[in-house]
């Protein structure tokens, strides 16, 4: 048995290691346009979203604190295994392996009920089977999309990126919601008849 | 009435606002010394932080959602009046008017209802009167001292900061956990003696 300080110290440890991912950085650029973001500062903005736009899933009566959690701790895999670039298709091929491997180091730094705990909250966001997961995967695809809007396309301009594979990128927010999922697609017509995005 | 469209784009630009929290930044440097921390990254810190040691305060049954929230909303206002070190004494004689009137702006940007749910979170937060309020305000008063002590005290050394400040300042930590305060204690006891912090 672990005596409380042990208990502790480790919660302590994990603290201190998370805290790398405000340096790991994203394809996306601030809205300002002034540098890249990274996963600490996107998760916030997506539990921040979370709050904000729980009236809209399809489903009602979904559990808000499920989908912060969700949005709090989904990259934290990226310490380890690094940003993939959602359009990458080269690393997506072992994005799965890479990121089981960094949930298994990273998670088992907390005291063995909270690595189960924690663990549990990224795999069903990773799984996407609860309507809660399905809500969180649908503010992952929206909040880049309005960082790309709001900054005239940097990231899709920068790799080329066509309308039709944004469209494919975002479908989970359709599994989610209507009414994202209609201003999503009207952001993106938009973005393709303002040239930040190709048709 | 507002039409749905125009409830969401309202909460939209709030989404799109609070992105500047981004480049709000504070005294305290990251644990690996590369840069100052801004304030969508110390929040994030903060609501990982309240899932993670919510076995530690006096009073048990805390509300996780609610400490959660007031950790993700805390620091919005600083977007309008800025971060005020917490050792300024010069900074703290108008803090609390430049922020009331950030929150006014900021968050009427939001739906009424919504303006006036985030604005009583804020509050709350402010007002430490309750028990998930007193635990956000040590879990924010902890963070910073582990972010010092992982740099050798890089603020503290900055900025010439003594052991009788930094306790003065982290009482509120007392106030809601015995086992966050003497641990608290004991890394400032540690700084001292390694001579990350003046006696």
């Amino acid at each position: 048995m672990f005596s409380e300080k042990e208990r502790l110290e480790k919660q302590i440890r994990f603290i201190v290691e998370i805290d790398k991912a405000k340096t790991v950085f994203r394809q996306t650029v601030l809205m300002d346009g002034s540098r890249n973001e990274n996963d600490a500062e996107h998760s916030w903005h997506l539990a921040v979203m979370a709050m904000l736009l729980l009236e809209y899933p399809k489903e009602q009566g979904l559990d808000e604190l499920k989908i912060i959690r969700m949005a709090l701790l989904h990259d934290l895999v990226e310490i380890d295994a690094g940003d993939t670039f959602c359009y990458d298709e080269v690393g997506a091929m072992d994005k799965e392996e890479r990121e089981k491997k960094a949930a298994e180091r990273i998670f088992s730094l907390l005291p063995v009920d909270q690595a189960r705990e924690f663990r549990a909250v990224w795999e069903e966001f990773e799984a996407r089977n609860t309507p809660e997961s399905r809500f969180a995967a649908a503010l992952d695809r929206l909040q880049p999309i309005l960082h790309n809007y709001h900054t005239k396309g940097h990231s899709w301009i920068k790799h080329g990126i066509k309308k039709d594979q944004v469209l494919q990128r975002i479908k989970p927010i359709a599994e989610s919601s209507e009414t994202l999922w209609e201003y999503a697609k009207d952001i993106i017509e938009d973005a393709v008849h303002k040239g930040f995005l190709l048709e």
